[in-house]
């Protein structure tokens, strides 16, 4: 066990009280912890729980070499420039093997690493337990907790990991640039989906505009087809052209996400989204809860081994073995 | 519900019964639906499970670009001459956006189509229900169940994905290549421990030598330490060097594969890791069970639903909500 564990164990309410003083080393121990999936975080994200809720919470994500990183460094600028404070999540979930793109990110966004306003992590797949999409939960919970009026998820590329950790954000930005028309055809309409502000970036290369028209035919037929639907209020997803390297775009796509809040909030889809993540937080812990007491009870059983070896040599299957176990334990539960 | 599903719910046996034959598409189709993340898929699995457990499980892993699929290909062949009957899983965790990679693997390895002895599927997170890895290991039941006496998992990169996803196989081989030394440098060791059999693939290359070298410097320390540990008995990993697209070292590797095998069948070895793939199979679909019963119990909940607001708004929080809905449900449990 770590001094930190140790400290977190014995003087809770200290180590809530510095995340909420926004101590950086505490906030990135607790992190780290978190990536560890270390059972110890349970207790202070329970008690954290209270503190969260403020945040305005933004993904972003789009396909490698679009230009994120430089995106959201500007971001943070345009934000600090508002005298709002950030909290930026950039996970990789193929690290290790490709861990050396968002290497470089993080050295690049280390200019901000002496304004306090500002918190900057990279987390990928350290630990086995628990999925890294739960982690960055629990680490967004942590940077909300700690008075950051703005956090970002970073995410590359769009697989299922990333879908699922971008559950997490109230407001999506996909980010895309001119050029790559092929990929996007070849890619599903699922990802157009994700997205709540489109970012074509690097727009001032060629056939900037050709993209901005392909993506804004897929808002059209996407907010048609809503309409026909009866959904109401439909947010309208905006196209934005920005050059990152040299600012351009930038204060407009800080204007659509404001816009992007103030609707959610106005049509009370934000009330549902947080009743929506709440539920599913609720029902997760749950059945942790479960499959460790079951885990507990069934680790000294005898019936259970001699079921298990069956299973094994394929006399008996898993799920029928797991009926047997079901109606074993579970009658006999006592919280 | 597709014809398949509809055949799939009223001619079970008859499903079976194709897949035990090795009808290519039935197998395609259920592979499909297990893709998917299909609910109705669990009895036909469960039926399957009987005819498991003959097939050897290879795991082929390692960065992109050091040609695992040409690997792949000229082993298919080896395993056809000796008349084996072989099952290929390519799994990419980040398509659809680096789907191209995959794509390409795919037509190259079509020369194998025509031989009824050969199949080959690339899989991808097509459905948001059950994770990739989970529906792998679906997969490997149906090919292991068809009668394949090989079943390969490609799989790229090294993420929490990938490594879960490897856990499948018998014996993984870490494929590689010369000059990748500061990668690989970069890399946790933790990569280095998944493989059983590590390949310095286009060894033809120079610093081959070198790459053999530096993973059998950490062979030697890994085997020193488990020896340590008093570990017994233990397998001492063999490194070999191939050049995949002249076929050299192919043979070499095919014997290292059944040396592994036979080490695991001897060792007993083979014997635990089947018991604990069905542990946590069983486990896995008890968990399932667990929680759309609770799911099922708490969609109307009134109480659920005034907790979850309270959630919501941060006056409670979702482990204290959890257990009060532990107690409240799982006391009046019926299986």
């Amino acid at each position: 066990m770590s001094t930190f564990s140790r400290t977190l164990k014995n003087n809770i309410n200290e180590v809530v009280k510095k995340v909420l003083d926004g101590d950086v080393r505490t906030i990135a121990r607790l992190i780290t912890l978190i990536e560890d999936g270390s059972f110890e975080i349970a207790d202070i994200l329970a008690k954290l729980h209270t503190y969260t809720g403020k945040a305005h919470i933004i993904g972003i994500t789009g396909p490698p070499g679009v230009g994120k990183s430089c995106l959201i460094d500007k971001l943070i600028r345009e934000y600090r420039k508002k005298g709002l404070s950030v909290g930026v999540l950039a996970i990789d979930p193929t690290s290790p093997f490709t861990g050396g793109a968002l290497l470089g990110d993080r050295i690049r966004m280390k200019e901000h690493s002496t304004d306090s306003g500002v918190f900057i992590r990279s987390m990928g797949s350290r630990g086995s337990l628990g999925g890294l999409s739960k982690a960055t939960g629990y680490a967004v919970k942590v940077l909300d907790a700690s008075g950051k009026d703005i956090v970002i998820i970073e995410t590359v590329g769009a697989g299922q990991t990333q879908v699922d950790i971008i559950k997490y954000a109230h407001t999506v930005v996909l980010v895309l640039m001119p050029k790559i028309g092929d990929e996007i055809q070849a890619m599903k309409t699922g990802i157009y989906e994700i997205g709540d502000i489109f970012v074509v970036n690097k727009a001032d290369q060629e056939n900037a505009d050709q993209a901005v028209r392909e993506i804004e035919e897929f808002v059209e037929y996407e907010y048609e087809r809503l309409k026909e639907r009866g959904v109401h209020p439909i947010w309208k997803k905006p196209v934005i052209k920005t050059v990152a390297v040299k600012g351009e775009g930038i204060n407009k796509l800080v204007e659509e996400i404001e816009k992007h809040k103030n609707f959610l909030i106005e049509s009370k889809i934000m009330e549902k989204l947080k009743i929506e993540k709440s539920k599913s937080e609720v029902l997760e812990v749950l059945s942790q809860k479960i499959y460790e007491h079951i885990l507990r009870k069934t680790g000294t059983d005898e019936e259970f081994k001699s079921i298990l070896h069956k299973v094994a040599s394929g006399e008996v299957d898993p799920y029928s073995a797991a009926n047997l176990l079901l109606k074993k334990f579970i009658l006999n539960w006592e919280a």
